[in-house]
């Protein structure tokens, strides 16, 4: 709720495009999921059980996602009395011991996910209509150039990857062994000085540089620069103002991360490379929506400012068990054609992400708070 | 404003197609025209030149029709100031008789057209969203069956058409002779009863009935009755209820127009034998928005309750000229592809037509309130 | 046959838009004519009902348009085989007198139309192709000058259009009055010259030129000049060559006739002044299929060179009869979204069309042999 | 040549859907790959750089792949003379010691490559047209069941996968260890008794079995079995027949193969996995292109008969460093959005591959000769 209180009430109605869903769809729809996952049963009103089910196929019918923003109704309002019921009989059966505390757990875990889309689909709103107008005022402190490029060595060999206990997605499970070749990762993400200089040197015109997918995709959008980037200014939720070549480069896809890489002679790290480099760090500490600046900042840290995008597609940990139930269908049906990214952002709410945590997207998503770290094999 | 006083402030901002437009959109745009063709110069926010400029190229750049939807700023609250402000410098304007009063009356024309729509465009708001919302109540009075199908003859010859004074659109110019043949026009138009048998007939099934680009329409589509249909009820702006056999149908294509006229032996008639039977009657007598019923009735009147197709595409009449300037953009630039009706509709103001009047809409277009009335040759 | 004769196998197989046919299908198909509409019944292979049927409902299922390039069997010899087969069954039952002559004419106008569309779909083969071979070498003679554009005047008043007897298609019936304005016609179509000045005047970027839904297709497409020119070279069936200013103006769709003749401050032609100016003329007068030029000349009769598109959409005259049982769908059912051209083209054979012959396409297509023929309103 | 004896000129030049190259195109792309990479310098025709390159960037402009359907030009005689040269000055090269023994070999491979792909799009070609005719007439043998699926266990444990040596593409490079956990791998492929079951038990209408973005494809192509089947029958390339329970199932995706996977409680293997049960076995022995049976039988052999999906998606492995130069273009660019198989089919010329050969294609690809082998996880 806090989230949306910068936001007017037609700025969280409509859909701009199929996968940035209305601020009102989001309030809605973790609301749904306490409601049907948590609760004994639906009682708020029986229509809700079909508007606001994303995808769960074992649940019933459902409105088709890219007609989420013609939901009119129900209003903003009704949406809140929704919550606010919700809310209450979620707080009464937890004072009277009588909700599944796993279920109540995945809950707030899934209503953090959607915390982060809220702010994602806003500046997506916001910043791709004519007027571009700020979520809220933030000071950005003035431009700069990054840090140098350092790299940090790792050693290889028979590593655990995978939940080792405490609240886990099941795509984190089972724990086991992996074996990690010997590789360096970079102190921080690349900077817009370095897309800056890629931009620059025509990178966005040679297909050389590019996966075949990738330029394909390059051609048929026009993409000339990372998303939000309109000549020598990027839209942040602060409004436009000039690039900073010394913050965290953002909004970039696989196929740009992959591309960047490429080009500075380096490429992206595995899944289990980054959780190996993050596993000793405190996963609390970067850039995380609580922070208030929801913009990558000039930090190193592996955690916050940034997804990363790493080369692992995402599939089935050996062992693997989704969920039983409709809530099977969480995660593991997405497993084709995505990409795993690491790390949480600065949209990501603090203590949400931890090193074993999964996140996936298609590879020509950039709408989402995603960047680039690199990697290198061992020297 | 008062029509868009029973929608929502969400209600308002959505575009569920690329044609219906949303309602906060009419506002600004009729107070565009205004500020743009009628005052003096724009003073309000010159970002408004573009936002809601509709489709005058000369102009200048604007925001491409499909993207009227993601406009969530400026707020529904900043676009009844304008309103406000430019209806008070258009008062100040004529009270001081500075302004032209030719442009004045267009953009009051302008404005009419635009009040129809946003009935138009609500009711697709309202009525292709699951929960179909009511836009206000109405008693529409009990089922019945309609009166018998009449014909009246009219005698052919040569016949002025055209407008012969008083304010017009210069699709309605020059009036000029037109030849016609003797002709019959039926006493109404086809009540739901007509449809209703059409479809048991499977005529939607039959591709023998539909021009060739119909029965592609229909496939595509899946049409299988007319637009706002549920089996045995249908949608309108007071909710969903049974179909009254005896009404006039309304949503329907010019495809199903023609289809359900050749089915029943009868053709369509020409814009110019609709003229020549409209033009002794009074236009303000039939079923117009101002009667606040919303829906089309069961009388036989060629004014108002439904714009009925006519065979004729749209065209210049010889001698055409349009408006000088980028006003000539207005009518004659969309002399392809879209048939003409006559007459208005139930969602017209009273007072907006008259028997010269062209209306146009593309073959395919069922969410404007249209229908059929059936002509023959003579016996 | 003959036509075919300069074509490989290969050339005659694939289908390089779903407009364009095979020549092989048309080979196929009107001999297929003959056997379903004018023989006592099919007997060359059954399965030929459905392959080679092309839009006739009422006779059953066939081979969607757009696969029509697939059909690499029957073999092109098989389908020779058909032809040879069919031809001697037809003399042999006109020999007999069994047949009914009404139909072998139908027959045969229908293979005549098949003839132009061979040519047509060849040249849209061969000249989309990247080594734009010839069909066969034809000398066309030096570049030079078009005749000056000059104007005949043409009475108005009453007067009979549509077929006044011999073959006609039941879309030229019934002949009855039309009112015709006074008008002026051109003396010639116009020539490459006037194309382009168009051009060089930046006809092609200025949208104020076009009909909304030309414009449209402007930017869709791409377009920057008429359908196989290259700079200052076109393609056609005698290879490239530098584009001759005096030669007609051809591949014209009716988007681009009328942005040119609204350039020049003028119109095109309806349908019945074109018919008007046509009827005293002698219809095998002018450059056709058979004069083996295969391309516009320039010279300034009404038949022949190209098709000259009208302001007039095609639809049915009054008290209109399609032909009974399934040849009903010959005409009938295209009677929306088209336009009507006149007069036939140098790839028509001479003695197919006629002062009443209403030719017609939708107003994007231009890889027919057509052009433009300017009108005025009379001085 | 040999491959496309059997077919007519015909069959050879079209393009059934942008994925099937015509056979002549094949045989000209081979024989391209030979001048460009192979030999010192083109010589036959300038003009066949770019009508023949497939995909290289780096070695200029080309045809854009949905159009090689419409070159009717080069014939199909022209492209057999330019063979014939091509193999005249490799042969002549090779005699005189002159080319480079590896780019040789890579144009073999290349080669070979292509023959699978000849077989495989001719029987697009043929098999999805109305008159399904054979390629060449083969006896199947009699319908039966198939051998009961029995279960192999393979221990876990560091290993090494990728080319030991020997001729390799780049994807297989360098040999590396992984960690494998012990797994069981099916004693034969899948049979068309599983996807019968599949089927009759209504897998290819519950969504619960898919993959979310499979799903997806299934309503959109509106899929209810295998690519080639028609109720009890099956196109293969001797023509169609009734289905043989005992034959390994083909034309499935990998959307599929990952459904009847689920379905059956089993998963498919990883692309290690499987290298490690083949790793042991000869790669020669099993149903290929030259058994010339053309279609799976019923044994159980890991390698021939069909490629077999694995869950891993293509990528890089650790240390990969493509070819330099254009050819670096051959599979790296190629690195997301597809899955791995193994083994080679039976349009696979035997010796082609080897238990370390990566193929790859998108999930939603079936028209390749594509199967499923179920893994397990060591019980």
């Amino acid at each position: 709720m806090a989230l949306c209180a910068p936001l007017s009430v037609e700025d969280q109605v409509v859909q701009p495009m199929v996968d940035a869903s209305p601020a009102k769809w989001h309030l809605a729809h973790t609301t749904w999921f306490f409601e049907t996952f948590v609760l004994p049963e639906p009682v708020f009103d029986p229509a809700f059980a079909q508007l606001f089910n994303s995808y769960y196929e074992a649940v019933g019918p459902r409105v088709d996602r890219p007609r989420r923003g013609m939901l009119t109704r129900p209003s903003l309002e009704r949406v809140h009395a929704y919550r606010a019921q919700v809310d209450e009989r979620v707080a009464r059966g937890l004072a009277e011991g009588v909700l599944d505390p796993a279920r109540v757990e995945l809950g707030l875990h899934h209503e953090q996910q959607h915390q982060e889309l809220i702010l994602t689909d806003a500046k997506y709103v916001l910043g791709t209509q004519p007027l571009r107008p700020a979520y809220r005022a933030t000071d950005r402190g003035a431009s700069s150039s990054p840090a140098p490029l350092g790299w940090r060595s790792h050693d290889g060999g028979i590593t655990q990857v995978g939940s080792p206990g405490g609240f886990a997605f099941d795509n984190e499970l089972p724990r086991h062994d992996v074996l990690v070749h010997p590789f360096q990762l970079a102190t921080r993400a690349l900077a817009n000085a370095e897309v800056q200089a890629f931009v620059a040197d025509g990178g966005y015109r040679d297909p050389r540089h590019w996966l075949s997918d990738g330029w394909t995709t390059v051609v048929r959008e026009g993409w000339t620069a990372p998303l939000y980037w309109h000549e020598d200014a990027l839209y942040d939720l602060a409004g436009v103002r000039a690039i900073d070549p010394a913050e965290t480069a953002c909004h970039l896809s696989y196929y740009e991360a992959d591309a960047i890489a490429r080009w500075l002679g380096a490429r992206l790290p595995t899944e289990f490379e980054w959780e190996v480099a993050a596993a000793p760090l405190d996963p609390a500490r970067g850039n995380f929506a609580d922070d208030d600046r929801l913009h990558p900042r000039r930090d190193g840290a592996l955690f916050g400012d940034v997804w990363e995008w790493t080369q692992s597609s995402y599939s089935a940990y050996p062992g693997y068990r989704p969920l039983a139930g409709a809530l099977g269908e969480y995660n593991g049906k997405f497993m084709s054609g995505q990409q795993v990214l690491r790390g949480g952002s600065c949209f990501t709410p603090r203590g949400h992400v931890r090193a074993t945590y999964r996140n996936y997207f298609p590879p020509a998503a950039r709408w989402q708070m995603t960047g680039v770290r690199l990697a290198k094999d061992a020297a």
